[in-house]
């Protein structure tokens, strides 16, 4: 006889949290089916009602390290915002959850990084997510005149590498959140609604403008 | 009695060649002076000679490893070049150099990067040298009116996080070269130009600009 679903997610909802507890103790170690089973006290067979195999744990444990920013996407992408503060949205909130994950537990963070690093295969997807939903703001901004002379595919490649710093979950570890912040990332999108794809005057560079006196 | 400084210069450049070929061989492996001086064939107190310590030597491997971005910085800043050129200069030509180290050796690279990653403290002179031509170049920019409304120290902040992925050298194999190029490091460069620090127009993001058709 089948278990109600809802068994079946708290199950798979207590092992989730297990196994914050095995990384925390442990880190990024890679272990089995097996010994997982066991710190969980589960038998082997039993751990398998949960999750049928690895690879199914490990899509599970992605799935809730990125459903936040996935509800993010969706909200930002579907609302009634000005483009701009949409696109703020889009990269500011999904920043500032990653920089209070962090925060709470950096060891915690770290390790689960070094996981989706080990099995990047599982995180792609989620990438390509966000690529998806990226594009949908471009051609919404492209509709409006901005990032001319770019195609939609060319204008998401350069906004990812320009905004590289506040997506990368690695960055917050490796730069600090001392060097970035919300702010700066404002400035950053600013920057790239002003002059991306944009046509550089000619003589941009040699041409005195207004002079700097303060 | 002293050897001539050539001979020592000449000791050196053998031990640290010998190096590239134990970290071709061993990766990044953390070695005492004491193998070091076996690997190479000299007695510990030969090896001190040449360097005085790991720390000397770790100091000398990496100056080696930045010597060509340093020249490139030095020849840009103190070029005749138009602005706009010089920085694009100033990060083409280095990232260029990074690709060839990496494609030339992708596994040497990376060894060199970890060991770099894992002594952190020999490579900050060198990031912090970065900076220091950078915010020359950015003071020179602000002469000419661009990056208004900016510090000199927020607008190379600014960009180093815009031009991240093409200064870091982890982001040559995290992100690869076939998404990474000169072409839109240019871009990159153009839109700092004409967006950075500049103060959006008031609905700039609604007012419906030029329609894209094709």
């Amino acid at each position: 006889m089948l278990r109600p679903e809802t068994d079946i997610e708290a199950g798979r909802v207590a092992i989730l949290d297990s196994i914050d507890n095995i990384v925390r103790q442990r880190g990024a170690v890679d272990i089995s089916m097996t010994e997982l089973a066991a710190s969980v006290g589960m038998s082997p067979s039993n751990l398998q009602r949960f999750f049928e195999s690895k690879e199914a744990l490990l899509e599970a444990v992605a799935e809730r390290w990125f459903a936040d920013k996935i509800q993010i996407m969706e909200e930002v992408c579907g609302s009634d915002l000005p483009l701009r503060e949409k696109m703020h949205a889009f990269f500011a909130r999904r920043f500032a959850s990653m920089v209070q994950q962090y925060e709470a537990e950096p060891e915690l963070y770290k390790s689960y990084l070094e996981i989706g690093n080990l099995h990047f295969e599982v995180v792609r997807g989620y990438v390509d997510l966000g690529d998806h939903y990226l594009s949908m703001l471009v051609a919404e901004a492209m509709e409006e005149g901005h990032f001319p002379n770019l195609s939609i595919d060319e204008a998401v490649s350069l906004i990812n590498q320009m905004i590289h710093t506040y997506v990368n979950p690695d960055a917050i570890i490796a730069i600090g959140t001392a060097k970035l912040n919300v702010e700066k990332l404002g400035k950053i999108i600013d920057t790239m609604f002003i002059g991306l794809g944009q046509s550089l005057q000619k003589g941009d560079s040699d041409r005195p403008h207004m002079k700097i006196v303060s």
